[in-house]
């Protein structure tokens, strides 16, 4: 039977999860391909915190190095994270002759064109189907599964943290800051939450999912990042009332030849299935030229989830499959933010006048922005009250100039607020 | 660059669309993979017949025995269907070096264990991702995405006649007849229903994701199968009151090393995921140990998504990835369905007089049944009036004694009706 020697740099969360799962697991592994998954070594600096698994001293190290430089291990799994330290444990191991399995997404989306050129010179293996998804074999699916297809679309929720945010926001009603620190207290979302509530993490994902489904480089600085920290229980309200949900979308399409990468808050149709992934699941939606539209679900994130991911690469580059697409080389033009086209909701606070929607409609039109329907609530002679405007398709850079004459008006107070909208046009 | 010439079996709807894939994205599948896919042949009994592409005549033949034959074709595409001539082409071309891909459930189903022996023995490999689920790519996120797992449940609504039969009478509220005439009209159902709306299909996907699964032998003469032709809009109208929807799940899960292999309609918790999947479209819940729940969703059927299923496939086989599973002989027991454990829904029409409930409850306690809910509707001095109840989980085999028991009651009239509840208890 073949053995594979595998060497974990890593031993927190989604490392205890893989050494579980390669520790449990082994016999039907086994049974199920062939072949035996030999834990040989895992490296972490603190080997001394609690874990709810132990190890034999002599599969213990404090030292990566140990793992990179032992002529025995065949695959080298990278768990530390970052794309500082990390990326230098991933290059000297692929120098070393060893294929790689990460589940580092910011560390490929920022520095993957230099990795992956590294491992296919030498005709190694990076497995990296952990890095966007958690469990959802969403890289497998897009590389072989629908291998068929053209890809034609990609919308995902593929950061946990902020639809569990997003999710209460919605079911009960809270603003942002509530959520976010009910997330925090649940271990969903970190004393520092920058990276999931900005929108990195998911820009980080949709980075490689674009990358796969078009054959291009990783283009992260390419990618237009917003995140939720201005969506409010407001908004999230009007969008209920218009019959749609706000969800964090990373989208990734092309059209004529040219490429959308974008990370924003979105209203998506209730009836739409993507609109019920709830709490800390993710999904991807991917459309396919053949296939037409397809889904994929499940948790995006923890220990065996992720694990799961990790040790199904770990087989597939023994199996000897490919697991690298021939080159990430595609030419290829993002498509500038401003010349997306899109459906919009915004919010206005308004003074409660006579002609305000006048006025207001007639900048949109002065832009050729078309409106689609109006909520306007409440009275109050004094302050200002919220509209609510929908509009069909219209391009973000008129979007923009619009906005800009409109929060100029004296009949408008505070900054005004729009998200993008998809579904179909009414 | 590697060549792999196919010979496809059978031009219809499946035939066409994979014979479109392999020609128009030929150049995409060689960027992808390295791979040039070669259309050598296409056999059909019936080259008159219009269809929306046509072929140079040189590769075009009405004998398949050409195709089997033919030295130089190294992947055979079975697409003609059905268990008798589909079986002998599979077995001549194993026979004759060739590997084999098919999108028939039937026959895998029914004689996957004499056809995979075959292959196993000649180092062959069988790819049948479009055999369940069309252009979604579950076979391989069970074989390979999710190889770490052990398998713990497999929820499917894997036919796509009956969940657009039972979306129809959801929605508008018509009976199953009528909506079985408007499938028909819209290509949807075939002239004779039989397979789709007896279950039969759903249990021939639900045989080869179990055999999958838990790497057991095609056990389809185990399967429970219940069709959709006994539901009526009034139980789905009771089902929505409860919180539920109907739909036709095929079942497979491990409990206690006994396997379940089930096809019936069930009440679904109208906020599942899978409960929000209509018309057509296909998906399947999938519960492993480690990776928890994921849910898989597109078209189940059609030209271009089996097409799709069908040349990833012939890539997989062609990039040498072993698409076939060691073997399915683990041993195991189909757990009969007189001793599984479930929720249930009963309707009964019972005449409306004091004491009916409390005599039919008392049946119920007698047999171990615990009622979570009744309703009981309209008042009718003359007649019988629907009265619904939902119980805690149950066996089987105690329901079915208990509702003998019921039919001989002189206070019900007609036969009752019981349907299976997935969910949790309440």
């Amino acid at each position: 039977m073949k053995k594979i020697n595998i060497g974990i740099i890593g031993f927190g969360t989604v490392g205890t999860g893989t050494v579980k799962i390669l520790l449990n697991q082994r016999d039907l592994i086994k049974k199920r391909t062939g072949l035996d998954l030999v834990l040989k070594k895992v490296a972490d600096r603190d080997l001394e915190r609690p874990r709810d698994i132990s190890l034999p001293k002599e599969l213990l190290t404090k030292d990566a190095w140990e793992i990179i430089k032992d002529p025995e291990i065949d695959v080298v799994v990278e768990l530390v994270g970052g794309t500082t330290i990390a990326k230098e444990f991933i290059l000297e191991a692929l120098r070393n002759g060893k294929h790689v399995v990460t589940a580092n997404k910011a560390l490929l989306a920022e520095h993957g064109n230099e990795i992956f050129k590294e491992a296919l010179q030498r005709g190694l293996k990076i497995g990296f189907e952990a890095s966007v998804g958690g469990g959802i074999p969403i890289i497998k699916v897009i590389k072989e599964g629908l291998v068929a297809n053209k890809m034609l679309a990609i919308y995902g929720i593929i950061n946990g943290t902020t639809n569990f945010i997003l999710t209460k926001m919605t079911y009960e009603g809270i603003d942002f800051q509530d959520a976010l620190r009910e997330a925090q207290t649940l271990g969903y979302a970190e004393a520092d939450p920058t990276l999931d509530i900005e929108g990195i993490d998911s820009a980080h994902k949709i980075t490689i999912l674009a990358s796969l489904a078009y054959g291009i480089p990783f283009s992260f600085n390419s990618v237009y990042c917003e995140g939720i920290t201005k969506i409010t229980a407001q908004d999230i309200a009007f969008a209920k009332e218009f019959g749609y949900k706000i969800k964090l979308l990373a989208i990734t399409k092309i059209l004529d030849g040219e490429i959308e990468l974008r990370v924003h808050p979105t209203m998506v149709p209730e009836h739409y299935l993507i609109s019920k992934v709830d709490g800390v699941f993710n999904a991807i939606y991917v459309e396919g030229d053949c296939v037409g539209s397809t889904l994929y679900y499940g948790r995006g994130a923890g220990s065996m989830p992720t694990g799961s991911a990790v040790v199904a690469d770990i087989v597939d580059i023994a199996k000897g499959i490919n697991t690298m697409p021939v080159d990430f080389s595609e030419k290829y033009t993002i498509k500038p933010m401003q010349e997306i086209e899109s459906m919009y909701y915004f919010r206005f606070n308004a003074l409660d006048r006579p002609g305000v929607l006048s006025k207001i409609s007639g900048v949109f039109g002065e832009h050729n922005i078309s409106i689609a329907s109006v909520i306007q609530k409440g009275r109050s002679k004094a302050g200002a009250v919220p509209l609510v405007i929908l509009t069909h398709k219209a391009k973000e850079k008129d979007v923009l100039r619009a906005l800009e004459e409109i929060d100029k008006l004296p009949v408008v107070s505070d900054k005004s607020v729009f998200i993008r909208v998809e579904g179909e046009e009414s």
